[in-house]
């Protein structure tokens, strides 16, 4: 069994595409996470879907309760 | 009785359905969750009800709090 | 006095009907629960008030928090 | 001082009517509630304020979170 | 410093308005509330903003979750 | 480094601006707060941002789950 | 790894973009946090998306649940 946290940590300075509450996806490097899934990216980018541009946010901090997903990229 | 962790023990390697409270269905192999019904996904798909396209997402963590049900397939 | 809880143990095994926070119903044989309510449904379907298809979902685990009501059948 | 467990206690096996978060409304006898006020209704039939039918649903277990106001009838 | 509990204690017996999370106001008595602010309202109307009508309650336990502002009349 | 509550306390007796999860906008004086940041205030004044009218609530208990921000006026 | 509470730390004193649940963006000095990321906000300015007008707020406190994102600037 993979627990959930075990899968993060493995993932830690790779590259993850995380979807928000509010549809956004952000791409990073996830550099740090917490027990709350709050989660730390580097080097990130906001993929809007709808739209075309990508804006660069670069280290980010985010609030687990807003996270739907993260996939490993 | 069975109990809610103990169906989800046994599906552990199977395929399951995942519905999100967003609607969207993520179908993959089930390899780990925690206590939070948080899981880790493998191999997984999303299948958009309203369109027809399947985006592969491959390794996927879901955080509990946006899982509505779980399908065992 | 009734417990909640109490008439979800007289009611394992019997049929029951979910009213999920989203308004979509299921319906199947209520196998067992948690203290957070989740809850493990057997040959469920899943009954569009809208629209007249029925979907079979077979075994489910659905989560405490996206359950309103529980209806005896 | 009425605390609000305390008027429910002294409700059981009156008739209330119950609204929830989604804009239903309940009606039945309250049979019993814990301290999440979760509540089991007996005899329940939820009347729809725009349309004019009433639905019988017998028995039914509710989860407090989803319960906005109970009235003594 | 008046606390948040200390003014509603001060307010037991006196009218109140409280405003709902669905945008309902109900005015009535103030007769309970406990450290959820979980409300016992009695005399209890409901001034829908919208509409001129005003609906006659009774008595009313309210979930505190759901109040989003209480004010002294 | 000012914590949170720090400020607010430092606020007390103070007119702040309070943003509501819904938008509303309460304006008045900061009487006294506690740990889940519910919060009494004084004075109040509702402005809404749409119309131009303003009402005046006088004495108001706020749940700090409703509450977005507080700016010290 | 980068916990998420060590970076807030050391943007201690520099700028921060907040997103907020409601699709806001606050822009400011983060001047101190709590472990519910709460967080204290000075020179903030509201840079509204869709409009172009930029609102001043000074001193804000905003409550951590509200928070989607910080973006050190």
């Amino acid at each position: 069994m993979v627990m959930p946290q075990a899968l993060l940590e493995k993932s830690v300075d790779k590259r993850v595409s995380l979807l928000l509450k509010d549809g956004r996806i952000l791409e990073g490097k996830l550099t740090g996470f917490d027990e709350y899934m709050n989660m730390v990216l580097e080097e990130t980018t906001e993929n809007n879907v709808s739209g075309g541009e990508e804006r660069r946010l670069g280290a980010v901090v985010l609030r687990g309760n807003n996270v739907v997903s993260i996939s490993i990229l």
